[in-house]
């Protein structure tokens, strides 16, 4: 049996992954890719079949950031061009969820920029997302930031399912990228959501000029915080930021991080999220024998291919989408 | 070890493939289809490592074809609406052996329709041939169907490296897809080209309501011509041709199939041909841990992707073309 099917048989039967057995998993030789490829693939499978998750974005509130955040077109430093605007109104987060239900994608996530919502944003929210259970069902995910306790049971309350906050980079990595909010700031929003019922969702980008360790030790602190749901970004470096024509990453890479964050979070839903495209490329189809989970659609200032695409590529692998049903049966089985 | 990269071992060492082993490959359950491209590429990379062999087709007489091979869209039963024109100029065949070299390609491919060629096309070819020899040492391939001993040695003698008549499909099914010639007459053409000195070409066209045992005995019967390349087609069903509509192929699929005829041709240049993008479709890329080679642009009556595409594909698989200096340097270690 080869070494990525032994490991992979030992982490489906408890075992947690060595820094050293990861590293191997980023630093696998190209030509074994498919091999590493099909251990992930088989905890993957144990866990979630040959399903997929289709999540969709929409865009709340764009720019108007005070934080400095090296990746984000939205902070304050960024200089790039993007739409800004208010918190959209309950019409448009209805739009959006109607059209995810449309194209039987099962999770809602409502994303806002901002250091964290004010209290009145959260009424926002918290007013669409009962139409949107009553009317959809779908799975609500929502990203607003830094959460207080209180901020939290409302959303809870009021029918929202997961809370995203991403790690993004290693405890080590963070002040690289980051100053005006500390990586316990961001823990701690996780851990605050927990505590109030919420699934945790928090995640990661990858190729923003961290080391092999730094990936290893996200990858590690997700499951500390037993994340359910992991985002894993690429870098899709954008004109006017800090981090402008950073480009380390290549698609072979990309698979052995998204296999090393199966392996060490074997029954997570791991998601291809930011940067797929663009980093992945030819290789996306790949991807999915690790992850389990992608955006359908635009991310938040940089554009998804075609939802069709998304499609083709899963049914050439004869991968099977998760439906909206299957996702409610799932929501409630958890409950 | 697994199945496939024990088979593998057993096959560089010598080893054919049994019938019940190649069935074993066509079955390979979808799940394992990482393992067995790996097995094949066990074997691919041991003669080719990740060298990607290009080839390029020149469409030199189209249509007014006798023959009546239901999956041409050229042939005399077809009513494809096709361009139909007699052999082009030997001006319109320096050009594309010029857009061939700039593009790095190491192969060019003249193809005219027919059941075989007058000595006058056999003249035209000939005259092109040589000035396309010193002005650009491509390594140049004729395809001009049913050939007689002495045209094979006046193609051999002007500098033509190689020549392609293929077998199409299994001797069992030759009657149900043609019948203006017969399989032996294939195969005759390909012995009289070998005698000439000229390197054999033959293929096979996958998904023409074969049976897997066809397809195995493809396979094996272009091991037993001992085709030097053997170009493997997959259905491109046109309208108005009698397979028009015929549509059993998925990607997965074609990719076990190609690994079979790695398996069974173990040393042979293997290369994805018609039908490639509408087969194989978002795991094309998969293919070339099997195969070996590939057109790059269109070809006879249907489009290829993008030239661009298939170089982005290459370098996401970090593989390399093969330059035209290589294929030179092995050309000149094989004469």
């Amino acid at each position: 049996m080869n070494q990525w099917m032994e490991l992979a048989d030992r982490v489906l039967a408890g075992a947690e992954v060595t820094d050293e057995e990861a590293l191997s998993i980023l630093h696998c030789p190209d030509e074994d890719i498919l091999l590493l490829m099909h251990g992930a693939f088989h905890i993957r499978k144990h866990f979630y079949g040959k399903k997929v998750k289709l999540n969709m974005i929409m865009n709340a509130k764009s720019g108007l950031c005070p934080e400095n955040c090296g990746y984000c077109s939205q902070s304050a430093i960024s200089k790039a061009p993007i739409e800004s605007y208010r918190m959209v109104n309950k019409e448009t987060l209805l739009e959006g969820a109607k059209r995810a239900h449309d194209l039987n994608i099962g999770t809602y996530c409502i994303v806002a920029s901002g250091r964290g919502p004010s209290n009145r944003e959260v009424d926002q929210v918290v007013d669409a997302v009962q139409e949107i259970k009553e009317t959809y069902g779908l799975k609500i995910c929502a990203c607003l930031g830094l959460l207080k306790p209180e901020q939290a049971k409302r959303l809870k309350d009021a029918g929202v399912d997961r809370y995203n906050h991403n790690l993004n980079t290693s405890q080590r990595n963070h002040s690289n990228i980051t100053t005006s909010h500390t990586y316990d700031d961001r823990v701690n929003t996780v851990e605050i959501a927990k505590e109030s019922g919420l699934s945790p969702c928090s995640g990661a980008i990858i190729g923003m000029k961290e080391t092999k360790q730094d990936v290893i030790d996200i990858a590690k602190s997700l499951k500390a915080l037993d994340a359910d749901s992991i985002p894993v970004n690429f870098l899709h470096a954008i004109d006017g930021t800090p981090l402008e024509g950073v480009n380390e990453l290549n698609p072979l890479y990309c698979l052995k991080v998204l296999a090393l964050f199966r392996f060490i979070n074997p029954s997570k839903e791991i998601r291809i999220s930011g940067g797929r495209e663009v980093n992945l490329r030819t290789l996306q189809p790949l991807g999915l024998y690790a992850a389990n989970s992608i955006f359908v659609g635009d991310y938040l200032t940089t554009a998804g291919q075609e939802e069709t695409e998304d499609h083709k590529m899963l049914s050439d692998l004869g991968f099977e989408v998760e439906s909206v049903e299957e996702m409610k049966a799932s929501l409630s089985a958890k409950s």
